[in-house]
């Protein structure tokens, strides 16, 4: 694309640069919070990027084929609100004087859903970068699997901006390393080299070479030595966009707070406003025509507007290229559409499998079983491990590795990388076209918490297969043993967690996380067998669809004790139901594999499921006992777990801590006789 | 060191490295679970290594100078266990028969404490990476300051062995770019370069040109194309040493399950049994003069116990120096006995700040004049802050920044690395002679949660300064706004949350933290003002350390309801408290600032907080409810957060979310009503 601006007007351009810069210094001084030094310092790039290379259209931030822009820095959000209002999307500059207030559409941070045209919510450092490169991989398998010849309807590029935080973060790392691995060439990054962190400058801590470590990823590296160079710029974004072989990252010299005569190139200007002193001395240092607040130039504001019929026409151009492959390629054009709308085909589930008593498996391997049964179904649906396939039952039998020479892979190995899994899976979700999953160890959930939040409030939905879910792995041992992650997992709002007791839940379950919208699913699977429960003297699985629901019943539905539980302890809590039956005990045996599901449930159904006048009750997890206490009450009785796991034999391990069938009925009897 | 050994019977030594791949393989067979490969694959670098440069003393694993090896690839434990039986540490070849077996003190991963020699827990990727960067940080301030010409007693390396999985995890990226800028030149890594993962080759997965990598963080960085090339190896080992200026990586090619017929080089040699015929066939291939499990060949332990009287020599002649230096420095020697004793010094609370009614500051202000104060008197204790320095106040003022040239200095930049933040000071915790403290915001907690869990099952007492704990840090919004965080960190066996709701808690709470043994504390602070609670009226701060107390009580102790919460909150709870006083209600006041400690007092204190009897109760805090229905019971109400935050000056969030006095009075009238 030919830089037009660049041969126009210098004072022009410099007066568009200057509008950023002074919405960015106006909105953090009027919310007296916020950090206007970076969006100072790229607001060039923000003009070149996004006025003269960046296909979007202002008009509709949901075209399919724009252009992702991906502000990993999320603390410098005014860059983005500023460039969203200049370019006419549907964020006015009231929206801009809210900045940070109750209700408004410019929180601190970008929040996906809340602000047209903001394509992941950001903030915490390091996460931008991973669901860039989750949205690159998209674009990948997408133009792989639906492009043909004479039709390229798929074909965009994935921006990313980083700051030293972003790269300092771990996160990166594995991203970038994945990303290099994959050869995402139409994935390129700016790394905003401030030199400095909220700490100061950045060598009190910093002294990577950030080319050398990119370039050790098979990244292809640029320098850009002045960040007011737009030329540079322009001809850095060119040549990354022809490097179609290598992710590009282009590393943008800048100063943080450019253009402020006493806090440029400090601390100072990163996370608080200048002052309205230090502002109006901006202002007059850059030359800019007027002292008032959210001033926009009239002239610099119809040269940013362009980005209007600009984006229009290239969306234009798009739609017609698209209506000639619909008419080429029907079949793949509905499929195409279908799955960027976010719907499951027909009779998606229409081949799970069915599980029968008298088997015993792990709910991993029923997992497994499920899993590749809706993936012949369900081409969205794709996903992997962090190098656990095995472990994590995670692999679609047939299907391909995804490769830089094998996009339409379906398989991901992930690597030793759970926190870039996390961060790609929000990136192919936020994409659309995918149902992404990915597996590991569900200790090793806490390496991808970061991720799992933010999928949380922005509202994704990818599936995450933690197995090995507690003390059941055995030898591995208390390094590897989950005590605390449910808890951990159920506090997260939106979350959705789901234990299931044996196959035949593990069928629901995965029929549950699919149909599933506006929160993430996970999974939590043993490694070791569990019978298969006999559905035809228990209730049937479905009611996992309700979190909990009653497998086994007393005389009358009237029970003088419950007990409950989720997972491989299920087998418990019906082995003491069994006992406690025959001994005359009026006894329910309850599964509950989601206290999430189970607490969205009318009160009436709850109630019927744990009756307020049945307090004797007994609740079975092999983990921390913390979720429970709200669902046994002041009469009843948890059996977890609160203590790190041992290294042995899983069976010696359950008997050692307490998790057997006698001591359920021991906790039981106590409680008949209190 | 001159390589003894390496000119040696080559057969001799041939016999010895094999000792440990059979010690391997018998193990893990007869456990039916573990990592064979690695040891298989690294016995000639545990040879080298162990028996010619590492400075220890089997019969003292305590001595204070001694190498610090840290297996990072914990999976490879047998290689660990092999070599610690082998060189004469108190672990018998009996106990490599109990292998993963249920009270060994061989589990599945190394665990500290559990088998003497075990320096950290591994297992969990990456984290030994993290604590060796942490001891060597330890080493170099410690020898800084206690070192004095002519009296060198503190001098040692810090060896780690990392595996492909170690090295693509992030946290090795944050560890060794921090431990390259600190130039930390007697940390010796060996990454063992063996091209498989458990899912297979790593070119699945990895690309990375990992000596590329290092050498951008500023490492020497060299390569032993031969893990069987004993020379190589000790050359490299000896470069190593001699590199004091920058840590060290060396590269070693090696082929896991080495011997192997049918598995080396395979995944199938990774996390599985070799299996008996297998086994057999190797033994057959190395010449192994024995089909019997767990033979060790005389000769070779005879060689192998050459490290007794090695390292005995090695102590003694540190000894020797140790008792010249405390002649010469008495003072000196008797603060470094002290503090790697891990005892505090007499009078080392004498000079904590006094808070008075009136004020108003954030805990997190006040912490930092607690942490100033008590650094004063405590020289062990060390740390920063993740680039927050200014918002955790966690600086000691007055004090160095420790960097290369400043090794004495206290203050820590971690840099935007919370992670490696949490594994430094878990290194320098297992190291000795430091009491280390790392802040960061409590939504970053999520970032070294791993840490924190290695932290609390090793029985280490880091001490974390988690601040803008809540929606009261405002307009930051909801990606900064903690809300599962505190259900999520009390959930973990082990560790101890301490969340003061004023400046008078925060002192007991520091004091709290400094006394406390045997697990992390994370202390939990404010962003907001809140005002300093009149002691005259309510009840002293130093009820803090039984956990909760009573703050106001009803006439005659009798109360109809309780209002309880933690922090920030507690001035609602107070709030309350006197209107519904003001109202004749007979209500009680609770701070419950950390429920841990709470928890662990005799039911007979539980029970005079919360009575019984008073079965109406009112928790309040701007966190998930999850932590808090064991304590308000059936009948009870929480006055928690379900949902996530919003970006808004804080006052406003609490008033829109429901964290009010006047919904707690209303919650209240609701259930006395009731």
């Amino acid at each position: 694309m030919t830089p037009v601006g660049l041969r126009q007007d210098p004072a022009l351009i410099e007066r568009c640069i200057n509008t950023v810069r002074a919405l960015a210094m106006d909105a953090v001084q009027q919310a007296d919070s916020g950090h206007p030094g970076t969006p100072m310092a790229l607001a060039p790039l923000g003009y070149v990027l996004w006025l003269h290379h960046l296909r979007h259209n202002p008009a509709n931030p949901a075209w399919p084929d724009r252009d992702r822009f991906v502000l990993s820095c999320g603390h410098a959000s005014m860059l983005l609100y500023s460039l969203l209002h200049l370019t006419g999307y549907d964020l006015t500059l009231d929206d801009l004087r809210q900045f940070r207030q109750w209700g408004s559409r410019t929180p601190g941070h970008p929040e996906v859903g809340v602000t047209p045209g903001v394509e992941t919510t950001t903030g915490p450092l390091g996460q931008g970068v991973g669901n860039a490169v989750g949205m690159a991989i998209a674009e990948a398998q997408l133009a792989a699997l639906f492009n043909r010849p004479g039709h390229t309807i798929v074909d965009h590029y994935t921006y990313f901006v980083a700051s030293d935080g972003d790269l300092m973060e771990g996160i990166s790392h594995e991203a970038c390393s994945l990303a290099g691995h994959l050869r995402l060439g139409k994935l390129i990054g700016f790394y905003d080299d401030n030199h400095i962190t909220i700490d100061g400058a950045t060598e009190l801590t910093l002294s990577d070479d950030a080319a050398q470590r990119f370039a050790a990823y098979g990244w292809d590296v640029q320098r850009v030595a002045d960040a007011n160079d737009l030329a540079a710029l322009d001809a850095a974004i060119t040549a990354a966009q022809r490097e179609r072989s290598r992710p590009s990252l282009v590393i943008v010299r800048s100063h943080i707070g450019w253009g402020s005569p006493h806090k440029q190139d400090t601390a100072e200007a990163h996370g608080a406003p200048l002052g309205a002193a230090e502002v109006r001395a901006t202002k007059e240092n850059l030359g800019w025509p007027s002292a008032e607040p959210f001033f926009v130039p009239a002239d610099a504001l119809a040269q940013w507007r362009t980005a209007g019929p600009r984006g229009a026409a290239i969306e234009a151009a798009w739609r017609e290229r698209f209506a000639a492959y619909r008419a080429a390629h029907p079949t793949l054009a509905a499929d195409w559409e279908r799955r960027m709308a976010g719907e499951l085909p027909g009779q998606w589930d229409a081949a799970l499998p069915q599980f029968q008593s008298g088997q015993a498996l792990a709910t991993r391997a029923a997992s497994g079983k499920v899993l590749n049964a809706i993936a012949s179904r369900l081409p969205e649906l794709i996903g992997g491990s962090a190098d656990l396939t095995g472990s994590n039952n995670t692999e679609i039998a047939g299907a391909a590795s995804f490769q830089a020479g094998q996009r339409e892979g379906r398989n991901f190995h992930f690597g030793v990388r759970e926190h870039a899994m996390g961060a790609v899976l929000n990136g192919l979700a936020l994409h659309g076209g995918f149902v992404p999953y990915g597996g590991t160890f569900l200790v090793f959930s806490d390496y991808l918490r970061p991720a799992l939040r933010v999928a949380a409030l922005s509202h994704l939905r990818p599936i995450l297969v933690f197995t090995h879910d507690s003390i059941g792995l055995g030898e591995d041992g208390p390094t590897h043993q989950p005590i605390e992650h449910l808890a951990a997992l159920r506090a997260i709002p939106g979350m959705t967690v789901i234990r299931p007791s044996d196959a035949t839940e593990v069928v629901e379950a995965w029929r549950a996380a699919i149909a599933h919208r506006g929160g993430p699913v996970a999974l939590i699977l043993t490694r070791q067998k569990v019978a298969v429960i006999d559905r035809a003297a228990y209730a049937p699985a479905t009611g996992l669809h309700r979190g909990g629901y009653v497998l086994a019943d007393a005389p009358g539905g009237a029970p003088t004790i419950i007990v409950m539980g989720t997972g491989s302890e299920v087998a418990l809590i019906l082995g003491a139901y069994e006992r406690l039956r025959g001994e005359g005990v009026a006894v329910r045996a309850v599964s509950l594999p989601s206290l999430e599901l189970f607490a969205q449930q009318p009160q009436d159904y709850r109630d019927a499921v744990l009756p307020p006048a049945a307090t004797r009750r007994i609740a079975v997890e092999a983990g921390s006992p913390q979720p429970w206490y709200r669902w046994v009450g002041d009469r009843g009785a948890i059996v977890g777990l609160d203590r790190f796991g041992a290294s042995a034999p899983y069976q010696r391990i359950y008997a050692e801590l307490g998790l057997t069938v006698d001591a359920i009925v021991a906790r039981a009897r106590a409680l008949l006789s209190g």
